[in-house]
């Protein structure tokens, strides 16, 4: 596959996406329309993403637990707007056991209802909350129009979700793990998020108030990467989830939800893929050094082996692939790597063992500027720097990619224009109307008003009343 | 809760199984029939036992991917035996947002056709085999009598799904990963299973041969543990999974699967549990120590917690839980913990404090017997040593328990008097007609003919005919 040219980002970043997560095996279509297959190399990325929350929400005190999969139609219709926002994505279980079952399932869009259901039942006392439970699984919405990995029939994520004494502590929670989204965003995948709140008009379906982390692509495009939501006590109310407090006085709990899913991986491959394809970041690539051996012969392959097994002996802390096909040469195997999104390429051939040295080359500066010759002696630290370098560096890129593209406007029309290819970032009043109106205008839409620089008052940018607050404004996926 | 008391097994043992469950806090029931909610401690369980196989899968070369949970119907309908098998147990979505579905979808009850499909499309050379894919997810299948973990309409498993180039690889295979459960299931779980192959009765629906893993519960009852299948060609052939070998010529691959479940949970209760509770191996165990503070004043509290605190700071390699919940007891706290199985208590009061020791407490021997004192000097080494103990002790006395159960019958009358309580393991023929006869007078099935003893000349125990092999008959879940 590797001999094909990808379509270049710049003629068709849509085509580049589809074709490049195909060729680097990450995923593949199902033969249900809409769903996807995730392969080892897609599903080993979400297992590091999996690992790096993971830690973060036991540090913060949250347990996994597992809930089904199916969900009474009734429960969905107890919350209004949740109900209206979920059913036009639904799918149906009709028939069970070769029989027309008496109320119909439907296969968890998400689950607020069914987690708020249990947690009435368990919840009695103040000294039960807080609750704090997350779930790792798939859920599935009927969405229409599906691209791999950033919407899809049948998702993967994680969704916590939280029950609380107070507002107070409901809100910190929901603030707690936007930072740990935050921190996981920029720490570990290289992606600058901005973390925000959400507007009435695109806040979670059932919430009082949600918060986002927004991230922009390599066509400046936004994808909400995370969100967390503040459901006040819309879900308790509904689901009468109430508790004594130490008054002995009944009261509803106050709950938030958050969730994370596989669609963050669509934000990695476009925040930090080029036109020779992925480009993963050390600390969630699931190869992280791809040693090629160099050989004309077998006699030159008898040489390079052992040595090849060394060195990657040396690296047994990291995630290391040896590429030792015959079938195909070394040329090809950069290429293909360097398509996959392997961080740091060694290469070791009969020259390298005469001087003890390898060749080393970085995924992330293209050419003969990325290479470097150094010795086999002190590799793994040599190496372990140098991802470290890589990792910093794509942040930094990342984020000077970002900063060019989001341009504060002098007016509704420069907005229109921005829009186009950046965002735009302005004062806005706050209705839904003028939301709508930039949305008619231009397809974009409020991304969040950020959590940092947010507050500010000015005139709207569209219709020029008061404004208490400065949002992006941006196209999005 | 832990005030009621639990059934006692000799007079109910099914209540006494469904009550622990849901007083340890395992497992609930959810809001549809026959679903379960795994609630943190039971999911804690499991994580457990992931990582154990996890860590063998990969060692074993395989990777992790996700296929999808919806199955077109026309795929089921490839493989004959496969859709004779599960198709009275599938949940259908004939509903999609909003909208009649042209093809029903079947939610997965296994995934061996779509993943045969996915095979067929990325199978083109011998260089592309073997293909050792993994998945761990949740699956369906629409049961009438469910119990928590035992059966339930969805459950959470693991299921291994493999292709290769020749019947032996495909074989090694099959019998490698059913070594695999034998081992986790052994030296993780202390369940003294034993590995044979099943009947044509009881394989898989689709597999040429299908092996298992029979534990037996405290109440003599079998459990199929888990199983590995030989599908010869039958998914390659159904779904055209083929590949050119090395002379250019196409073959039809040999696959193989092969899964265990949250039904070995179940296994892990009725296997070690007693009357006062569950009783967890150190090893699986998501809390292995408790520690229990005693104090009577706010004075003693404070010098006893620092003290705890510490104990628990040598114990950090270990999963420790701190009790220190002010409105109950200490012997509240010990039946407490006792019924949730934790292999290990320790206990530290004012008195321990002034001699540098705590108390120990076994999970695995009742009262003053399993009790000791012990210096707070080494303690992280005794604890240690006490757990690995515990964990042989228990593998042990659950052997020497199977073992007493298990008898050979002199005649067919004896075979029926023993499988009323216990095992039977006796010369069978092979006919169905005899394991139906068995069935119809006494309930019990042919669980394996063992890898180990189960070839052995004789005549069948049934209708005297030449046997080449014997069989374990007994009831089971």
């Amino acid at each position: 596959m590797a001999d094909e040219k990808l379509p270049l980002r710049s003629e068709n970043y849509s085509e580049w996406y589809n074709q490049l997560i195909q060729r680097a095996e990450l995923a593949d279509y199902a033969p249900v329309r809409g769903c996807m297959v995730v392969r080892p190399y897609g599903w080993a990325l979400w297992e590091n993403i999996q690992q790096a929350l993971d830690k973060r929400f036991k540090a913060t005190g949250h347990q996994n637990a597992a809930f089904p999969l199916f969900i009474p139609m009734s429960f969905l219709e107890k919350e209004k707007e949740h109900v209206e926002g979920f059913s036009p994505e639904l799918a149906v279980v009709t028939i069970g056991g070769g029989e027309k079952l008496e109320e119909p399932l439907v296969v968890r869009p998400t689950s607020e209802t069914v987690i708020g259901y249990m947690y009435s039942r368990w919840i009695k006392s103040y000294r039960d909350l807080p609750v704090l439970i997350n779930q790792w699984g798939n859920v599935v919405r009927w969405e229409l129009r599906t691209r791999l990995f950033l919407r899809t029939l049948e998702f993967y994520w994680q969704e916590g979700h939280t029950a609380h004494a107070t507002e107070q502590e409901a809100e910190e929670e929901t603030r707690r793990m936007l930072d740990v989204y935050t921190d996981f965003a920029v720490n570990e995948a290289a992606v600058p998020v901005i973390p925000g709140m959400k507007s009435a008009t695109e806040k979670f379906a059932g919430a009082a108030r949600s918060y986002t982390i927004e991230a922009m692509m390599g066509d400046t495009k936004a994808l909400q990467s995370g969100t967390s939501h503040n459901l006040g006590q819309n879900f308790a109310k509904a689901f009468e989830i109430q508790f004594l407090d130490q008054n002995n006085v009944l009261q509803h709990c106050w709950t938030t939800s958050w969730g994370l899913s596989t669609r963050f991986i669509g934000a990695i491959i476009m925040t930090h893929g080029d036109d020779q394809g992925l480009k993963f970041p050390p600390r969630l690539a699931p190869i992280q050094v791809v040693i090629v051996p160099i050989f004309r012969s077998e006699e030159e392959r008898a040489r390079v082996m052992p040595v090849v097994e060394q060195v990657k002996g040396m690296l047994s802390d990291l995630r290391v692939k040896v590429d030792d096909r015959s079938e195909v040469t070394p040329g090809f195997k950069y290429n293909d790597w360097e398509m996959r999104g392997v961080p740091l390429r060694i290469e070791i051939g009969p020259k390298d063992i005469e001087k003890g040295s390898v060749a080393l080359a970085r995924r992330d500066i293209p050419g003969k500027e990325g290479k470097q010759f150094v010795s086999q002696d002190g590799l793994a630290e040599t190496v372990k720097n140098l991802l470290e370098d890589i990792q910093k560096s794509m942040l930094e890129k990342a984020r000077e990619f970002r900063d060019a593209n989001i341009h504060e406007p002098r007016d509704y029309a420069h907005l229109q224009e921005i829009v186009q290819d950046g965002w735009a970032f302005a004062h806005w009043c706050g209705s839904s109307a003028c939301e709508a109106k930039v949305k008619e205008d231009t397809k974009a839409t409020t991304r969040c008003i950020p959590l940092e620089g947010g507050k500010s008052k000015g005139a709207c940018i569209v219709c020029g009343e008061p404004a208490e607050y400065k949002v992006y404004f941006a196209k999005s996926y």
